[in-house]
């Protein structure tokens, strides 16, 4: 099995991504590869960190518990979404990325083919290892 | 009195914000002004809206119960930093939006200045009367 941290390492294979984090009256959605991160150990838990000009992006891998790849319907246009989502332990989706696209339906080559990839690789539904020493 | 869409529109001012959304795991800053803002009321609420090429923000406006203007001390470096937070129902934060700098402790000109503008205008701490009509 895995840890989160493996599997964020793999998410760089799917290329650009619109990540999105909810809270109770808020979303921001960023476009932007999850790559080069960087790892530390706060009070609250074991944090996944990647900084870039326009954007900063915070996890707290501990309380990620459950991995989910899934597929949808695009609210505007005939297309498929495909994302993962990144579930709490309250079972409430804490971290989205969703393949992103140029123009809609459009995706870069390779890209889906990725996506399913990691999906066959961790399952349509995992549970990530607890994640060892930083 | 105002609603939140008064102020969000006065917000342009501050100029270059770190927009920042936190969930249960997950925290997303982007560095944007709030501006160009426009609006859809949806089931869930009245919702404001912005989109760049690289970002999309949502607001529920309906969720928002109290705005408030904060100084803080930066973590890192011996400077002031300038938020106003967005608190919903549950006393909780729902949105903050902190004074951008170029390096630690440098604003723009007057960047200060509309911050301190606008609460003094609206007071340190304020409830937004309901959103009418969109």
């Amino acid at each position: 099995m895995a840890t989160l941290r493996d599997f964020l390492e793999a998410c760089d294979a799917l290329g650009t991504l619109r990540i999105i984090v909810t809270s109770s009256a808020a979303v921001l959605e960023a476009r932007n590869k999850i790559q080069k991160l960087f790892y530390a150990e706060l009070p609250k838990g074991k944090y996944a960190n990647m900084h870039t000009e326009e954007l900063e992006f915070h996890l707290n891998m501990d309380k990620i518990k459950q991995v989910k790849f899934e597929t949808g319907e695009a609210k505007r246009g005939n297309f498929t979404t495909y994302a993962v989502r990144f579930i709490d332990d309250q079972e409430a989706i804490a971290l989205s990325a969703f393949l992103q696209w140029g123009k809609p339906g459009e995706y870069q080559p390779g890209q889906v083919e990725a996506w399913q990839n990691l999906r066959d690789q961790y399952g349509e539904s995992w549970e990530p290892e607890p994640v060892g020493e930083l």
